[in-house]
């Protein structure tokens, strides 16, 4: 990986060297400036030997793996001419489509607006190249329009879209956030001749209001459906448009399951030209049905079934098909013993003449695969990325589809321990971007020999830097509980000795299946509090954690927080045992659901040495959150029971002898500003002190100028001021105290 | 006044007894307990000789001023049975109404509903006795609904009311805030025979909505009309209807001037039972014209005309008639000399068969009549309540109303400082309410002979637990600002010393017209800052404020916070002179305009030595500000650069090195919760650190239950956190320090 030069030494050693004094603090300023920034450049393989990336520079660059040749695509100049962010060059090489503008890329003055005739001062929410050409798709109103070429005429493909209310081709809020996990709701058959497009009728979810502050002398508001739990759910259906001749549409249709009523379409997946892979899931999200969609009829037929006692996950994930279609390649959880099942590649062969399939494990044991990267038919080999060296990394490995399955890890020999892979269409390249625990780089291999071809990304700007700082230590602890050794990730201060006592900073998140220890590279507000202010920062993965079997994982359903609140309790006492940690300093911080953790941890009956916490966006009542969250977690809304006793509500008493900040974004779409105002009333009641701090107008992921930067500082600040010591005046500052 | 017992020292002497150590200290508790809770009887005279109160206990009485006879008329046990808090008694005494129930007083089983059967399921708005026997008006859906007798059949007396938009009776947002400072727009005639009332129609004034978030699963919103400066305002007429025989409508006509295009009507009072006083004022507010207005035609005849270079001053005072309705009595502003106007009395006095009206000027001086209270017309003596004594006082006095106008104090003698009094029918008794400094009480005395005939209430409880406690010491300094002398109040702690270093906590309002020093007792959160936190408390009243003539009040136009700011840091750098103030811990608090002003101070430029603020509701922005305040004081937005200057988000860069505190409660109706918001964001991009505090789902006046204790005690926390001394460790903590 990061092979280039002198940073042979682990990230901790390399801060134990004699020259500490000599290297700055870290600041928030540092954290935001352009020093440590990491330039991701977005690569993303155009054929079997070419990449498209963009430089730390702006420049848009195809290089060719065999030549090692770089061409400019699209220069950086273009970008600022444009004053566009993101950018799609289309298959041909010939154009960029720039945010709301199309340029050609020899002739910078000639650009297409993409407004239909149809539509009249729409904003445009959607514009894509196609896989083929020129072809271009592009949506209106919710509306879908569709040209061949740049300067063909544009034909709308689908016309019952209602703005807010009916989407076609596009995600609804709760398809967006909870489902999908990506606002593109249409998927293009891989030689173009086909479209296939969901449509989302959210007519009867009930309306959600978000008030808007600023802009205008009246406040103004934004309307759009968001079904909390309990409440009616988008109606949706999925369409396959044939754009070769005369616009022919057909609608899939849902096996004909009793299991399956209400439902949820989680994944799309184009398996061959004219075949559909499609997951439905019923609203309970413990039944589930891939089907696999013959384009032409709308026929699906049940190709796997999956059930759980408690819920499915992973459903969104894209199973990986041969060239044939013959064969298919998806991930499932498979009982593995003692901590339950772990997530393992299945492949499912299907007959000639007849209608059965073959399914086959090719992987086993108490980790996960987390993601199937590519097959190769000719030699019988799956790639994949999986938890097999530790649940906190990430490796590359590739396994024979045949009897005995023999794996490989192919990227455990790079100093790298997580890592994110894409092939090159025939897999003689593939990217390999390491996340760390060292500054992440990315570069083309061969997968032959594993040998270096060329470094896309080295951060070469962030590696003088970052070790010219006293940047953290870091180190991991595991502890038992309930037979699980579970890891703790510790940040120390570069100067750190065991004599002496320092504040401690849990950081929690918890949303199930997540994950917070893991050995990705990370610079961030917390980095400042333990280098500039001598911080001791820890990270653990209790109950309700993903990558460490479903047993753990699925204990939290219908008590969400009782678990997670105990085991970070756990990892509290375990590190407040250390003689270096004040007892007397710690502080709890989170967001959204970590944010609903932190407060549960610092209102704890149990444990009441946590002095001060931080929630952000934080989820306080699971009955007004989105309907997919809740109740995959907590069950239908049915049982409301099991909503009461996880309201933060009853909390409220137990945080009067606490620093407790709350911060929330007024026009948080995701966890409503509602969370936050409700849990303030039981606040007042109890006679609680508290501090909020507001983005006003801001929505839940703080993309404002500067508010991220706003944001850090304030974090910084509150736990300074939470963790310092009572100062002793000197002399001098006695006297001056007097004089005034 | 407080004649009753030991009290003869002021309340600063009291407190320097040597007992102190053995006095508690205040705290917000004791603030809101009972042993610290004065008592308004809402004493109030039905006849010459009659008076209706309700004691402390509940029960309401009626008491015969002649005779000494007291009789319960509604005893307390119907308050609790109802549940209600108001009540009204019917002049016939023989029946109470209580929120929403009337109940004969003599049997309470039998109650009438009011709900006429024109409505369905509308909430009561407004119900109240007529002037004579049991005559009833009550308004659904914004029309006027009267009954004769109890058992008579409602009619209803106009149907053209809208709900939020046509108000009939009743004040929309800005007439009860701004214009009439009531939300009562009816007025019956003297013999209950007519009754006016005004018709508000608010059809185009923008809506402002305010989120609920509390109570339902989705929040709501609240739509009023509420125009901010230069949006069209509400458009109002004023009708009497004819309640003898055939209902007959009479549109009060507004005289012919070209001064008065668009206007509000600012007062209107019955002067005889056919004729009307009604005060027609411009949207610009400079302009005014007092007009008497026959009910039967509608044709009003000018009485009065007023303009001012500035603004309109005292616009909703209603004027005193004599009884024949020949002579009428009201206040305008007269030059006095070098500092400008000041409110004295002018009698008008109609000639016979003439059209013509003689006007004289019964007081004169540097100094404001307050209150016009009675004419006794044998006696040609004129009855009112004044500041001649000092500005900060109200006495009430007798003049001739013939020259040479000899005046005389009725109250000077009186152990009291600041006065209310209502007169009986016939003026044979007055009713004087003493408001301060001492100890609130309210008695009945003999015009006659200034003889206390009877204590309505002294608020005995309060007086044994006050002089038991650490009261703070009140003082007074002057200082002169261009040649003004003014006045601050000091509030120190009881056991103050000359050698010993206190915080500073300076209080602001400076609302145009207001006044912060008065003589009126008061125990609240500053109470406690100064008896258990040992702060040092002050208020002072410079440019803009009232009752100290017209010059200083009409200085802050069209620049208002700019010598506001000026003579409060003139304030803060005259007492910060003062050894025994710390000067390393002053903080400001305001609400409303004081919060804006508050702010003004905090990130003044040129005295940095405020350590930390709080602004409650603060007005940042006048352009979001009700037009009928902005206007009057800003002038209209034609000029919208007077607008921009006063606005707060220039400063929020000079707040960087501060402690702020904002505090809003969300549903505020009179300064949006909007203002906060646009600050705060100003604050953010200036990366300014503050912290909040919202009352979610809580009006202006923070009416919910415990609120204002949580208020007052999060204020005490704030400043007592910025008023702290950095502690020195004692060897003990220090080696818990290290064993931790």
């Amino acid at each position: 990986m990061t092979l280039n030069s002198n940073k042979n030494k682990s990230r901790h050693l390399d801060c134990e060297d004699d020259s500490l004094a000599l290297k700055k603090k870290v600041t928030i300023d540092d954290v935001f400036g352009p020093d440590l920034h990491i330039h991701d450049p977005h690569a993303k393989w155009l054929s079997d030997n070419e990449l498209l990336y963009r430089t730390r520079d702006g420049d848009v660059i195809k290089f060719n793996a065999d030549t090692r040749e770089r061409v400019v695509i699209v220069p950086n100049q273009l970008f600022d001419r444009s004053r566009a962010a993101k950018y799609q060059v289309s298959p041909d090489m010939q154009h960029v489509l720039f945010a709301f503008e199309v340029k050609p890329v020899r002739n910078p003055e000639e650009t297409w607006p993409l407004n239909p005739p149809e539509v009249h001062e729409a904003a445009l929410q959607f514009a894509g190249w196609g896989p083929r050409g020129q072809q271009l798709l592009f949506i209106f109103e919710n509306n879908i329009y569709y040209k061949t070429t740049i300067e063909s005429r544009a034909i709308r493909l689908i016309s019952t879209g209602q703005e807010g209310v009916v989407f076609n081709g596009l995600a609804d809020w709760l398809y967006e956030e909870e489902i999908l996990q990506t606002h593109i709701a249409h998927w293009w058959s891989p030689d173009g001749l086909r479209l296939a497009y969901m449509t989302i009728n959210d007519s009867l979810v009930p309306r959600m209001e978000v008030p808007f502050f600023t802009g205008t002398p009246y406040p103004t508001n934004l309307e759009y459906h968001y079904p909390k739990a309990g409440e009616e759910n988008p109606v949706v259906h999925l369409s396959v448009v044939s754009l070769n001749g005369p616009l022919h549409t057909v609608v899939m249709k849902k096996p004909d399951d009793p299991r399956i009523g209400e439902y949820y379409i989680t994944m799309v997946k184009w398996a061959t030209s004219t075949k559909l892979a499609v997951n439905w899931l019923n609203r309970a999200q413990n039944n589930s049905i891939l089907t696999l969609c013959e384009a032409t009829t709308g026929v699906c037929i049940k190709k796997h079934e999956d059930e759980s006692d408690s819920w499915l996950h992973r459903q969104n994930e894209v199973p990986l098909f041969s060239q044939d279609g013959h064969k298919f390649f998806f991930t499932r959880a498979i009982p593995q013993g003692g901590r339950g099942k772990f997530f393992h590649i299945s492949m499912s062969t299907s007959m000639p003449n007849t209608s059965t399939d073959i399914l086959q494990s090719l992987t086993s044991g108490d980790w996960d695969i987390t993601s199937i990267l590519a097959y190769n038919h000719q030699r019988n080999l799956i790639y994949f990325l999986s938890t097999e060296d530790d649940p906190k990394r990430r490796h590359l490995y590739s396994a024979d589809t045949i009897p005995p399955f023999n794996r490989c890890c192919l990227s455990c020999e790079f100093k790298c321990g997580y890592v994110d892979v894409s092939f090159s269409h025939n897999m003689q390249y593939f990217l390999l971007s390491c996340k760390g625990p060292d500054i992440p780089s990315v570069a083309v291999y061969s997968t032959e020999d594993r040998q270096k071809v060329f470094d896309v990304e080295t951060n070469e700007r962030v590696n003088s830097t970052y070790y010219n700082m006293q940047m953290p230590r870091l180190e991991y602890e595991t502890i038992t509980i309930d037979d699980y050794t579970l890891t703790m990730q510790i940040l120390k201060p570069a100067g750190f000795i065991e004599t002496a006592h320092y504040p401690l900073l849990l950081l929690v998140d918890g949303t199930p299946g997540g994950q917070m220890v893991t050995e990705q590279f990370q610079v961030d507000w917390d980095t400042v509090l333990v280098s500039s202010f001598s911080a001791i920062v820890i990270r653990f993965d209790g109950h309700g954690s993903g990558f460490q079997g479903t047993n753990l994982l699925h204990k939290v359903r219908r008590k969400l927080g009782k678990l997670e609140e105990r085991d970070q309790l756990e990892a509290l006492r375990f590190i407040s045992k250390e003689p270096y940690i004040d007892k007397t300093r710690m502080g709890v911080y989170g967001r959204a659901y970590g944010g609903y953790l932190a407060t549960l941890l610092l209102s704890s009956e149990e444990f009441t040495q946590l002095k001060c916490g931080t929630a952000i966006s934080p989820i306080t009542d699971f009955e007004l959150y989105a309907s997919a969250f809740s109740e995959r977690y907590l069950g239908l809304k049915t049982d409301s029971r099991v909503y009461t006793i996880s309201n933060l509500a009853h909390r409220a008493g137990q945080l009067l002898e606490k620093q407790y900040l709350i911060i929330h974004p007024t026009a948080d779409e995701k966890v409503h500003f509602q969370h936050t105002a409700k849990f303030i009333n039981h606040l007042i009641s109890e006679k609680a002190n508290y501090t909020l701090q507001i983005y006003p107008d801001e929505g839940h992921f703080l993309h404002g100028d500067g508010t991220q930067q706003h944001l850090s500082q304030s974090l910084v600040n509150f736990f300074e001021e939470c963790f310092r010591v009572p100062e002793v005046l000197t002399e001098d500052e006695q006297e001056d105290e007097d004089d005034s």
